[in-house]
């Protein structure tokens, strides 16, 4: 994708050169794997102002988190990642960073007929290359976002991963109904907060682990005014004696669904909470330790342990990418769904230095330890 | 089951004593969960020679195995168990051991016209407690097996825990093709005897993992005439260098399959091996050990990790108990399958002392860490 994309760019860049007034481009990017703040630089680079070939739509970036995938892809042990070409102009052969992030049209080719100035787009896949002021691409990279006050910029540049894993795993896998429970841990993490109010809107009641903290009453408050059933610690989890609480909670109904991104004895202890004929997806490991399940629970329980890839199921069941974003759409729409919780680091698209790019992104890999960073570029 | 046949035999019985001939039949019993070779006695009890009730059968036992799910039962760590009463006549609430064996009808009462002295039958459920010299019960709760010769004692009284537990994972679970590839731990347990055959028979390739043993050879060789395509040892397993010879075997071609008998680090090694997309079933934990996963398994090879019991799918998929039977007798009786490798313990149903009865099956109880152990009525 990201080939393709940034070898018609780069081609019509230089046809274009003498002919269109050009906007000078910058984008991070890693010409080899590791840790991501030895490993990424600025690359600057020229892109027509507007389209020569009918099909090329002209982008500037509004705003791109920086996503643990995308660091991950960055240090090489991300499966899915794109390659490293010299497409962009760079010395080496280089991938621009990141996979997600909202787009402004700035100008569209003749052929284009479904988008034009001023829309919003996301790129229709992965790979894309979202760390960057600028992107010259084709119409069908892109899926078209609703720009009429509704969607936040927050909002529509981080669609696509945190509030669609939750919703995916919430309506993908288990039949729920109103009134069905799920438990999952990191509950206090994006995908668990989005899980939490996507949930409330389906009906479900859920039990969110989180870690204890000084402030963990305010914790509560807050995720229970999401939406959150009950929200309990790790230490809670871990107790047998708690799970007649828990028992009480559901009333014996069976809880049918974990939701996992932590590992070890976190998940174990979940899952222990899990009724007859469960389904427990994992989708991150935030411990860094596997997935460990008493064998009982297989065999007894007829538990069904699977993974969640938000990458692999666009490719797997088609179209739940799209259906998932309209179902996200109204959810923001309608207040039901909050803006993703998130730092904003702030850069000029069309001004500053390359150091002054570099940097802002160096900040967010900084600060991504502490929470969702979103940079905006102004 | 139990209780409403024993509750019938024992009614039968009472009415029975001065007009009909009498058996003394004896049983293996339990009236509390521990140690079996502590909690085990021999009941001795009586049945009238003929059924009384038009719908009765009156059996006698030809074989039984001593299974490891009958032992964890009177353990009182197994999940499925008969609940204990008095119906035969125990001072304590009684259950009667084994939910595995094979009876001959000594006689039918007048209302049943599926069954004739002479036939062969097995309980259609577990918990029958089959422990025992004889048993008095309904039709409904038989099932008939061809007693023409063509099928060993040995192979109707076990045919419904291991090479059914064999069969159905092989089947009803992955939609495996010719040519396609499993790979099972446990490779020399009765199940993974069964599952190497009957893979073969359906045209599978397998590696079955196995302990590294003095006669390591002679097994590789007894497997590999059993059917194996490859026999590794766990040292080979647990050998990252090893996985190339793996994909050197499979041509590349994906392991869509594992069974786990086993858990703990053999099971994570063998997880390693398996295909994109695979179902990974565990039916047993042999190591104690937890079914312990990488998350990346997971989430960028989308394994399923299920359990399997084979109690529990008789209910869950109807008919499925009796389609597997039906294909084993064809299997066992076209030479494709092989007699359950089993040492055999002889007891007579009729003679001999309460004592020697129950020293028969404690027999079986401490040989049965080194094997199979079928009790076989004489």
């Amino acid at each position: 994708m990201l080939a393709r994309a940034t070898a018609t760019a780069s081609a019509t860049a230089r046809r274009a050169m003498s002919t269109v007034t050009e906007i000078t481009a910058k984008a991070i990017v890693y010409s080899s794997y590791g840790d991501p703040l030895d490993t990424i630089a600025c690359h600057s680079y020229k892109l027509p102002s507007k389209p020569i070939n009918g099909k090329e739509v002209l982008l500037q970036t509004l705003a791109c988190p920086l996503n643990p995938s995308d660091i991950n892809q960055i240090q090489g042990v991300y499966p899915s990642r794109p390659s490293l070409t010299k497409e962009l102009g760079t010395i080496e052969p280089s991938a621009v960073c990141g996979n997600e992030g909202l787009f402004k049209v700035l100008a569209t080719g003749s052929e284009v007929s479904e988008l034009k100035a001023g829309d919003w787009v996301i790129p229709s896949n992965v790979n894309f290359g979202t760390w960057r002021s600028h992107a010259l691409t084709t119409s069908e990279n892109l899926t078209k976002l609703p720009n009429d006050g509704k969607l936040s910029i927050a909002e529509a540049a981080t669609i696509t991963v945190n509030p669609s894993s939750a919703y995916q795993m919430l309506t993908l896998y288990v039949d729920l109904k109103p009134g069905d429970w799920f438990i999952q841990n990191g509950g206090n993490s994006q995908v668990g907060r989005a899980a939490i109010q996507i949930g409330k809107t389906l009906g479900l009641k859920s039990i969110s682990v989180v870690r204890d903290r000084p402030d963990l009453k305010e914790l509560k408050e807050e995720l229970t005014q999401l939406g959150a059933t009950h929200v309990i610690t790790e230490e809670e989890n871990s107790s047998r004696e708690f799970g007649k609480t828990i028992k009480q909670w559901t009333e014996g109904k069976p809880i049918k669904l974990g939701l996992n991104c932590i590992g070890g004895s976190n998940l174990t202890n979940m899952a222990r909470k899990l009724g007859k004929d469960a389904t427990l997806l994992t989708y991150g490991a935030m411990s860094l330790k596997p997935v460990s399940l008493p064998t009982s629970l297989f065999i007894f329980k007829n538990l069904t342990a699977k993974g969640f890839w938000v990458t692999e199921n666009i490719k797997r069941i088609p179209g739940s990418r799209e259906s998932t974003i309209k179902e996200l759409i109204k959810l923001y729409e309608s207040g039901d769904l909050a803006e993703i919780k998130h730092d904003e680091i702030e850069v000029s698209a069309n001004e500053g230095t390359e150091e002054e790019f570099l940097a802002a992104f160096k900040k967010g890999l900084v600060e991504s330890k502490k929470g969702k960073q979103l940079v905006v570029f102004k």
